[in-house]
């Protein structure tokens, strides 16, 4: 029905996620149509993406130069790591601007079903650099989920040898969150931290 | 916070539709991530398409060739045109494979909010086409909506001067579909087109 050309394209859309076969067919027709203002430079920016953009070997961010512009400013905080799962938590924590000193990206989470180890992730790196005179800081920042956890338990035990404090996002209310809405175990945590106003 | 080519190519999947700004960002990283199995083909798909697709000055579909495979296929019936809104939609008449004929795409709707008159759409191209002694039939497949309901019959009006017989899409129960859950403008529409059994 169509060419082999448009269902390549929707195919390969199909795989970007949050967009599904139907909702890639969609997209498809969209860039077509507009073609001078989003498909080409698309087409262009993807490219551009592809060559340039490269993973520092730092702290594991991805940037066109290595190392990351973060972990190349000299205006940031050199004694603190804030460690996170993935490059999107970095934007998160990054964007929150409540954070100016360095990060360090594992590459995913501790996960005996899928069969993710240690030496999957970029822990041995961390404890090297933990290791360095200037940091006194390591900031456990991994997602709330079972894994996050086992992941943030395995890495302190890992730092043990350090002498940096290692420590981890407090876990309680969100912001804005009503207790009626609030699930147990978010409720508990935030409980048992509570503090003296 | 991230390079000028991560956030160009971010602002870029943000305007398919389905994508927002959060996911055009987990679509971006999840490129980056698959560099070589997604991110480089669809930057070349992108290419190829943008640059070999191109619109059937016949009949108003997407293909490399121009007229399209659809009206170049001698193996169809060339007595009935079947008239649709957008090239999606005649690709979903094309999946059901219950018409053999051609196709029309009108490219869009009468709306007058959105300010799209008659000379918008591709409605004289239609009617040059109708004129044909070998069409017999021209079938309105416009979308159950106002709009398109409007522009049905503005077609059927235009096509009046021909000879050929106009007919549209039966409304009715959707397969599979349970009365209890049905809006009450179709279950009118089915009640009126009921047939004998």
């Amino acid at each position: 029905m169509t060419g082999p050309e448009i269902e390549r394209l929707i195919q390969l859309l199909a795989k970007l996620p949050g967009l599904g076969p139907r909702s890639a067919r969609r997209a498809a027709l969209d860039l077509l149509k507009r073609r001078d203002t989003v498909l080409k430079p698309l087409a262009e920016a993807l490219s551009v993406a592809g060559e340039k953009i490269v993973t520092c070997r730092q702290c594991g961010n991805l940037d066109t130069i290595d190392p990351c512009a973060i972990c190349a400013d000299p205006k940031r905080d050199p004694s603190s790591i804030c460690v996170v799962e993935e490059v999107a938590d970095l934007w998160a924590v990054e964007r929150s601007a409540a954070f100016r000193g360095f990060y360090h990206v594992l590459g995913g989470v501790l996960s005996a079903l899928d069969g993710v180890g240690p030496e999957d992730l970029s822990i041995a790196k961390l404890v090297e650099r933990a290791a360095s005179p200037d940091i006194r800081e390591v900031i456990l920042a991994m997602n709330a989920t079972v894994d996050g956890q086992t992941t943030a338990h395995y890495v302190t035990d890992r730092l043990a040898g350090t002498k940096v404090q290692v420590t981890r996002l407090a876990h309680g209310l969100p912001v804005g969150g009503e207790l009626d809405y609030l699930d147990d175990g978010t409720l508990i945590a935030a409980l048992r931290s509570r503090r003296t106003v």
